[in-house]
């Protein structure tokens, strides 16, 4: 078993079958459901949810040692983030978004937490906004659940619509498709701060890594009891070598949000845009979902943001392991003819953000597959 | 304080004024923010979260307690109802749904569990069709939080559509308007099984008021440490005198969707229709928001349905409180001219549900205020 499943959190998601017939999905296998609108039949609406993960408990921990709510403010970026670049995915647009805070009353003060959410929420809206993407946000539910949270938990809903001519389905992926890819650390222009690259995934196993035992016999709210443990010899403040920032600021970093640059992407260069892939649970493995009969090969993989050798260091992850567990420093990836791939690099760059050819697709004779090949070692892993 | 604000539940919702300002709201004090189409601009938004609150804790009891996973099917219509009779309350139809589900793997075998969500939800949605109200199901997210999750959380989104000439916003409620109830327990001619009428909200304190204290010892999980205490004398198979059904059913009968026939409401009268209330977190208190200057006066309840009997018996709660913290047997309420009332309970009998008018608007001097008069006493509450 996987350290990651051994710890509670199933990356290949077992038993979501039972959905499969009841869902309307218009283009099963694409990045996200689409269904069509009854009302407008050209018109396919995406209404999509997701949530930080276990992200907020970090932010938590800090929260709790410094006496800061400011830590909360970034989850507003992390839930707006994991789902407009999900469905800018299919190539769609956003039209509102709404959020769900569901939290422990008896252990977080709602006042402080809210007003830092809220501000989060604006300043992203803000953000999105001057990159020619306004999103509407229609507030939401704050459910007080003492009982059911240990802490808290920061989702949203995302309504999104797109012509039904022009989804990103994955069915066109081809043998020779390039896939290029778009870094998840450091900074791009529109961001105030560096980013971490660690994005909304792999928290439970990252926060086990890092952080000293002490927090959890400080918070045993902080995990299921008896179960996780916090292996690490680090404290939030601590400022690892390399990092560049302290680890609680690298694991509470909020999720890049990559749809100003996509949305630029398909408006310059949609038409050989085959598939795109936001990494979120499964890490670098989440295109396996994508496309039919493709084998994927990623052979030119940046070297992972430092938070991602500290995880693996601390952790002893094997990099098996890392590459389903992580995006790895790739947030998010579009699967182009090859004659694009330029022209997506060179939007990309306009932005200010790290972007490089990492792979390319080649023909697979049964299912998906993903063959990475990097310093750190050479995985081959299989789709459904 | 009251015995549900010491429980870690409050249900005026404080904090939640940081988010007035970031929100995108055309009707403010409307019953649900509606924002304009940015591509149509004839045309209302209105996106939706909410859950079954923690109502799915005592679906988790009996779960565990039976090992029969179908004790959770239930809260799929919960999570539907809480969203679709929210949104039916401002006019809006309700286009498309999508779930959110957060629980702990550690205790809860996902296989099961999402077989019987999966099979709530298609019901629900199979009612609704039939009912001429095609919701599109977008599938959804199911979370593994372990470390967040004591047990579980099931939410949902609801997208929908108001053409911004027909909105309810509350807005004419005027003196002499009648208050139509539609009752919450009983049993529709659209439904299977006859409900206890408790529907989403409330359940914290039913918990605790009802179950016995071996729960809280065999599953810790059940409650935040040292603070809720189970104080009641009934296992979840007991059925006590006059309930009709066993405790454990009582407290999941899921919440009865209302909204097949207010859309017949608003189809027939919708003109005489100054405002709707979905009866959910504040109780028959949930009006105070709703209209500006409105004395809402009460006299014509009819009986609470027997579990609330049984809550307040056992739990010793006010009555003044019990109509703070629950629904009291009227799940909907339709604010009309005197004129339309007599067509609204036609309509709604013709449904077989018990549907009575329950009050009446006067002038109120300063903000809204409800006078409720029963024969369980006489309760001020005043508003904003």
């Amino acid at each position: 078993m996987s350290r990651y499943k051994a710890l509670g959190v199933d990356v290949k998601k077992e038993g979501i079958q039972a959905f499969k017939g009841v869902v309307d999905n218009l283009y099963p296998g694409a990045f996200c459901v689409i269904t069509r609108d009854p009302t407008n039949p050209s018109m396919g609406l995406v209404s999509h949810a997701d949530s930080a993960g276990s992200k907020p408990i970090m932010s938590y921990l800090c929260y709790k040692e410094s006496g800061d709510p400011s830590w909360f403010k970034g989850l507003a970026q992390d839930a707006v983030a994991m789902n407009i670049d999900d469905v800018i995915c299919v190539g769609a647009e956003a039209i509102s978004f709404i959020d769900y805070i569901a939290y422990n009353t008896l252990l977080i003060d709602r006042v402080e937490m809210l007003a830092a959410l809220s501000q989060g929420f604006a300043d992203t809206f803000k953000m999105l906004e001057e990159n020619g993407l306004p999103v509407l946000f229609g507030g939401g539910e704050t459910a007080d659940l003492p009982d059911q949270m240990k802490t808290l938990d920061v989702c949203g809903a995302l309504f999104a619509r797109v012509e039904l001519d022009k989804v990103v389905t994955g069915y066109e992926i081809s043998p020779g498709d390039v896939i290029v890819g778009l870094r998840s650390g450091g900074k791009v222009g529109y961001e105030e701060e560096a980013n971490s690259g660690i994005m909304c995934n792999g928290h439970t196993l990252a926060r086990n890594c890092l952080m000293r035992g002490e927090y959890l016999e400080r918070y045993p709210e902080l995990a299921h009891p008896d179960r996780a443990r916090f292996t690490g010899s680090y404290g939030y403040e601590d400022r690892p070598d390399g990092l560049g920032m302290t680890v609680g600021e690298a694991l509470t970093s909020p999720t890049r949000i990559f749809a100003p640059i996509a949305a630029k992407v398909l408006e310059g260069v949609g038409d050989s845009v085959h598939g795109m892939v936001h990494n979120t649970g499964g890490g670098q493995t989440k295109c396996l979902g994508l496309g039919k009969g493709v084998r994927y090969v990623k052979d030119a993989l940046p070297e992972p943001d430092p938070v991602f050798h500290l995880i693996q260091k601390e952790g002893r992850v094997e990099w098996r392991e890392m590459y389903e567990d992580f995006n790895m420093g790739i947030g998010i990836e579009f699967i182009v003819e090859p004659e694009a791939a330029q022209d997506v690099i060179r939007i990309a760059e306009s932005f200010g953000i790290g972007v490089q050819i990492i792979g390319h697709c080649e023909k697979s004779e049964k299912g998906n597959s993903l063959k990475i090949t990097s310093r750190l070692g050479e995985f081959s892993y299989a789709g459904d």
